[in-house]
C-alpha cells in the first residue's frame, strides 16, 4: 500500500479547485511510465482473476488507468460521463453535491448481464459521482461489479469509502 | 487500412452533434475488447520503433487509447485539456472554431526536450484542435512529435490531414 514511488510523485496543489482543498494531481503519476507501470501492474494483480470484461472510466481522468488496465486485461472499456457528451442513447443518474446537482450518463447499451465490471476513477474523495455511477452500472444487472480508485482520501474528514462499501468491493493504490 | 472489424462496430448518429453532421461514435469500438486489442495493436505497429516516450491525449476521448498504447510502449501519458480542468500551471493555444474561439491547456513541465511525443485523439475532421495541441506541444521542443488519430474524415468535404501533414507525420487508423 501507498508505494513509495507513486507517493514521491503524486502532486499535491493547495486550494484547488477552491480554497482549502489540497488537490491530488494524478497527472504527474500519468505522465511518468514507472509510475504508469507501478499502478496498472498493481491494478493487474487486484483483478486478473476476476473475470473483467468491462471496465467503466469515470470522467474525464478515469478515462486514463480504466484504457490502460483494459488493454492488459483484454477488456473493453465504458466511459460514464458528464450530460450531454455521449452521443446514442444514454441513462443517467443524478446526485447531490454541496452546491447543486450533478449527472453521470452511460450509453443505454455499454453493459449487458453477461458482464463482469470494474468501475475506475482516480480519485475517491466524498464518493458522490462514484456511488451515481455504481447505481448507473447496477441498472444494467451486470453479474458482478468492482470499483477501483488510484488514490482515497480520508485527511479532510472524508469518508467515500463508507457510502459504497456495503453495495461493493471497493480496493485503492493509495490512502492518503 | 480500414480494418472490417472496427469498420463494423464502429457507429454513426446522424445529426450530432448538430444537424448536418454524421458522427463517428467510437465509444462502440472502445467496449468491444476485440477492437480495442485491434486499435492497439495497429498502433503499436506503426509507433514500436519510434522511441515514443510520452503520448499526449486530447480531451477527452483521445485519453483512452492514448493511455491503451501507453501502456504496451512504456511510455508516459499526457492530458491536453479545456480550460481551467488542469490544476498547475499550464501554457495554452486558441483556435477558431465554426462559431468562437477554443483553447487548449497542457501542463508547462509536462513534456520536456528529452520526450518523443505522440499525439493523440479518435477524431480528425477540421484538424481545429490538433493543430493547436501540435503548437503547444512544439512549444516544449521535444525531439520529434508525432500524431494518430483513430478515424479520419473526409466525407463532409473535410481535409483536416492538409493543414497538419506540412508540420508532422499523421497516421490514422482508418479512413471515411
Amino acid at each position: 500500500m501507498n508505494n513509495p514511488v507513486l507517493l514521491e510523485n503524486l502532486r499535491c496543489i493547495p486550494d484547488f479547485p477552491k480554497k482549502g482543498i489540497n488537490f491530488r494531481d494524478v497527472t504527474t503519476l500519468y505522465k511518468n511510465p514507472e509510475c504508469m507501470k507501478i499502478m496498472v501492474d498493481e491494478m493487474y494483480e487486484l483483478y486478473k482473476d476476476k473475470g473483467i470484461t468491462k471496465i467503466v472510466g469515470i470522467e474525464s481522468r478515469g478515462f486514463v488507468m480504466a484504457a490502460a488496465l483494459a488493454t492488459k486485461l483484454g477488456a473493453g472499456v465504458v466511459l460514464a460521463r458528464k450530460p450531454g457528451k455521449l452521443p446514442a442513447t444514454v441513462i443517467k443518474e443524478s446526485f447531490s453535491k454541496e452546491y447543486g446537482v450533478d449527472t453521470v450518463e452511460m450509453h443505454i447499451d455499454s453493459i449487458d448481464e453477461n458482464d463482469v465490471v470494474l468501475i475506475h476513477d482516480d480519485l475517491l474523495a466524498t464518493g458522490g459521482t462514484a456511488k451515481a455511477t455504481l447505481k448507473l452500472v447496477n441498472h444494467f444487472h451486470p453479474k458482478k461489479v468492482y470499483m477501483n480508485f488510484i488514490i482515497e482520501i480520508t485527511d479532510e474528514g472524508l469518508h467515500g469509502r463508507d457510502c459504497l462499501e456495503k453495495d461493493v468491493e471497493v480496493t485503492t493504490l493509495m490512502v492518503i
